[in-house]
């Protein structure tokens, strides 16, 4: 039968489950990267777990988010974490290196591998074929110990792409119009698989923008082809050896089907605060602006930087505007210099900062109080930019380059001049000393732990209770993000590591007084109950870890993200929607929800009654048999050291 | 008489006082300099002075310390000092163009013309041939304001410079030496005036070198002859107009000379925490590296990043080290990067920052806790790297650079490489469209000040008492700096803008408790006894006049730094020092200090009669009589207020 190539690479992984949408299937993961911020939880995770040395090969630890080095944390983190790939087996990039996701394509991505990350945009590695998936860092840590990684199936969409991009028109377009026709949640438990002959004209990191967006639709991974243009990126970066080709079978059905004319698109933009609050640029247009920000996993592609270069060659930037400029690798950026591109930003006014995620992550950079920020970036959630009165807009390299010049948002078609195409160098800069290799097991069993006061054991949970009697403490709207769970920024993202310290910061801008409601209540236990598609965005655990550490025992919404509503039982916390979603209107802040015999009706089907201050309450989970023995154990760490014989194929029995 | 040329740049400048070592003089300032930290609090001076358009001319505003924004508050301070300076008349250095002191150099600096600074290392333009001083910025602002810079007439260091400086040996090697000799306070109330054949080698951005770090020594400023080597400087940046030649009169004489065998210097080191703690680098030798840092006011040069890039050309810089490169300049930077220095930085594994003060002020790039940071930078007072327990080491370029290589602290002359020579570019890449130009006064009206909450009113401060009758709350050891007293680091510097809000953090690390002792004292006011050269260090104003807001009425000290003592009384704080130091033991904390008829006492002489805990006490003030009806004013902007006709000659009469 002719296959997608999602099934192929499903397929090639699976070590249990069935392929049916919907239902819970376990596969292998290969490769496994770690980011900084939640990096740090995953090596204790590890560490709590007893693991001598982790089985995903290769395993890379980046350091691109906790950049700023305020004080001794971030720096004192950073040799935790080395001290951890050391002992572990894990490679480390260090500060400098730049982003995780477009170094570990450009390093050490392979087309057919699966690789599991801890944070949202491992997704873009299907720029390269590869079946990449973002999971709580519990879920990397189980991986990387050698266990499967366990998801529900997703249905396949097959976005057919044909045409050519008009001039000033790029791959941000691309994924800004896909997110204009289906909004945040618009792709969720879905993979989207990019086929057609729209393809040949995108390069791997025109690519990378679209398989790091899928994000933003909620999907669980995109999927491309590997072809002459994957071959050719390898090929600059001396890993021929690498490619083969891999294709979806001509004439395979997708589950949903989406249709892009390349040719007809424009300029597109996404209006604060949301990344599909998307309109064509020219309805924006006029505006006046205070920031142009180009980087990021978002674009992150030599291109990205080097449009934005010959843009600007020989003019200024307006004195309004600042453009800041933050490479995403530091091959590109040896690119950029080599290339004479960095110059011609240097001389026209912009400002050069480190490789890393920096503002992308609210780590600097933030805008002016309510001034209009243009941002290559994948999201503008609010508050994101570190700024909490923010108003940040998401567009392409070239729209951002056009009004850093004007001054307003503004159309690049407008700019009176030809459209500058750009190619990448045929060969890039490879320097296998920016990396630190694995030490030899003899080697690692004699190093230690670098441990700190910012990196405190876990906390060791309760089982779930037999019967749950809890106040609703906050109720919120649709698409609360990780974000607004757990914030970033420059203040809490060190913290992040210390899940005791982070915890003041819990929904510190939707709800001031939640941790202390929260503190209040205690062991006793509350309530979260939330709109659609609650818990979007990042993958960041500890926005489920953190919350339980306060006492939360159930999250109570029309619908879950699939990340957040993977992490919450891996921390023994309840995921539940609401069986008639009209049932959101009736719930008040402060009432109480009555769940009896919870492990007796979870183990029963996939409804539970309860009762809201007394009134009958009809709600459904959608766990697996094994997410639901883990949430009765307290969480994964729980039920890891309450099993006898932890095998794949019993966890799937 | 044959004369030095300090002598004729204090005559050219004189409009009152007498030049006789200690005596109070009156200098007319040609050129201002702000930066961004202490510039908020000048432009919220000038505004209260009712000042329309300022008198110095160039004035130019830097942003170069705020530059992290990890929220809106630096972004909005630039647009509130952006709207202050179109307002005022004054120029505009935005964000990305670098340091104010080697920018300054670069695009403003005219040998001759006096420079008034709001920072301590406004004294590194002296390199230029300027006279060049740094002051708190209430001077700053009245200077700005037409008003002459008052200062003690200072005694003239003749530094005499002979022979060539051997290989692997540059400028930092010079100024540690001149700290190792002198120690921080050895130049104090002096001008440190180079001369000699030893000159000739040292391009104006070495000579800043020197200047700049003059006042680690407490010197009011260091002077260099306008030479070939400064016509060079200018000449490269288009400026060859501005240039004439300067220098001492033939077989002048010097209050006190001092002289260096060039030929004889090696390799040294300022070891943690004090910039005069110099060994020879061998001392140091071998111990283990976290970082190596590169830039600053202390090193900023293009010169210094080159012979950098040549160290490590090919190289790589060892997995324990972060090697921080800070680019100090929009040109330096450009320059770098068209002389293919930065690929080579780049591919050797060094971090690239923005052009800034970045680590130096503790803005980012903190060490990690007790590990050891070699640093070009021009201090390494305890904590000011943004790291509490920091272990911060001063040292050249080359030292730094072949440490990085090691890992280990290491003498450069230990390479196995010739040492690299570097020279300057011809044409360094210059584009006035990097500043924003002055407003035309018709336009400047138009323009209102961007305010915001961080930028509140200056608090109206009560006239001095008759009697003052309070409690010692602090007594410190010597060479407390005001880093010490008002702390700089990421945290806090963003709210120097608010006198209320930084109040906070006074003595944060020295005393954690002088803020409440102080609180509940309030108004009815405290003391502050000091050891020798109190008030070290940066200019910044705050470090007076936020004590003040927190009741301080009285410094007692063994001595006391210049700018700092400058500062108390024009925000109406008494700086004393002990007639006898002997009496400092005397004192501890909680005794109480009594001084009758303040005002009659200073205005009859020298020495004041004060009891300690009912004993007699002998105190002295050098207070000049203009100061010292600032003082009983409550401080300059009472004092101005009250000033029937301001004018120059009264206030010297």
């Amino acid at each position: 039968m002719a296959d997608t190539l999602s099934h192929k690479l499903i397929a090639a992984h699976l070590v249990g489950g069935e392929m049916i949408p919907g239902h819970e299937i376990a596969l292998r993961m290969d490769q496994a990267l770690l980011q900084d911020i939640l990096g740090t939880l995953v090596m204790l995770e590890l560490d709590a777990m007893g693991i001598e040395r982790v089985h995903t090969n290769p395993s890379v630890q980046y350091i691109d988010h906790t950049l700023i080095q305020q004080d001794n944390i971030n720096a004192d983190a950073h040799l935790f974490l080395k001290s951890a790939c050391e002992r572990l087996g894990v490679w480390y990039s260090g500060p400098g290196n730049g982003i995780s996701h477009p170094v570990h394509m450009e390093r050490f991505g392979v087309p057919g591998q699966s690789l599991v990350g801890c944070d949202s945009h491992t997704t873009a590695a299907g720029a390269l074929g590869m079946l990449a998936i973002g999971a709580g860092g519990i879920e990397v840590a189980m991986a990387m110990a050698g266990e499967p990684l366990y998801l529900p199936m997703p249905e396949i969409i097959g976005v057919h792409l044909e045409g050519e991009l008009p001039d000033w028109v790029s791959a941000k377009d691309v994924v800004l119009e896909l997110l204009r026709r289906h909004g945040v949640a618009g792709a969720k438990n879905c993979i989207l698989e990019y086929h057609g002959p729209g393809l040949a004209a995108l390069d791997a990191m025109d690519r990378h923008v679209l398989a790091n967006m899928g994000t933003e639709m909620g999907a669980t991974t995109s999927v491309f082809p590997s072809d002459e243009v994957t071959r050719d990126f390898l090929r600059s970066r001396g890993r021929e050896a690498d490619w083969h080709p891999l294709a979806a079978d001509p004439g395979c059905r997708y589950d949903r089907t989406e249709h892009i004319d390349l040719a007809g698109l424009e300029p597109l933009i996404a209006l604060p605060s949301s990344p599909d609050k998307v309109v064509p640029v020219t309805e924006a247009a006029g505006q006046p602006l205070y920031q142009a920000y180009i980087g990021s996993s978002g674009n992150p592609g030599y291109r990205d930087f080097a449009v934005v270069a010959e843009i600007v060659r020989g003019r200024s930037v307006a004195d309004n505007v600042s453009l800041d400029i933050n490479p995403s690798t530091r091959q590109v950026l040896a690119a950029l210099i080599n290339e004479g591109h960095l110059s011609t930003l240097v001389d026209a006014g912009a400002r050069l900062h480190q490789p890393g995620c920096n503002g992308c992550i609210g780590m600097g950079q933030a805008p002016a109080a309510g001034r209009n920020s243009l941002r290559t970036v994948p999201r503008n959630f609010p508050g994101r930019s570190g700024t909490r009165e923010d108003s940040v807009f998401l567009c392409s390299p070239e729209t951002a380059a056009a009004s850093a010049l004007t001054g307003v948002i503004t159309d690049p078609r407008s700019l009176d001049m030809a459209y500058p195409r750009v190619q990448e160098p045929a060969r890039m800069v490879v320097n296998d000393s920016w990396f630190v290799p694995p030490l030899p097991p003899e080697r690692a069993r004699g190093v230690s732990l670098l441990a700190t006061d910012n990196t405190p054991p876990l906390p060791v949970l309760d089982a779930l209770p037999e019967r749950i009697e809890a106040p609703v403490l906050l109720k919120t709207g649709d698409n609360v993000s990780t974000d607004d769970i757990m914030p970033a920024g420059a203040k809490v993202l060190p913290l992040w590591s210390n899940v005791y310290a982070s915890a003041e910061h819990t929904f510190e801008a939707l709800d001031p007084g939640y941790v202390d409601r929260a503190r209040q209540r205690g062991e006793a236990g509350h309530v979260i109950v939330g709109g659609a598609n609650y818990g979007q965005g990042s993958s960041r655990e500890n926005a489920a870890l953190v919350p339980r550490l306060l006492g939360l025992q159930v999250v109570v919404a029309k619908s879950i993200a699939r990340i957040h509503w993977q992490n919450l039982p891996c921390f023994g916390v309840l995921p539940l929607t609401f069986a008639d979603p009209a049932d959101y209107d009736r719930v008040g802040q402060a009432q109480t929800l009555v769940i009896d015999d919870v492990p007796g009706q979870l183990r029963e089907g996939g409804t539970l009654r309860a009762t809201l201050d007394g009134e009958p309450l009809s709600l459904e989970h959608h766990l697996s048999p094994r997410q639901i023995e883990i949430l009765v154990s307290g969480g994964v760490i729980n039920w890891l050291r309450q099993r006898p014989t932890p095998t794949t194929q019993e966890a799937l029995s």
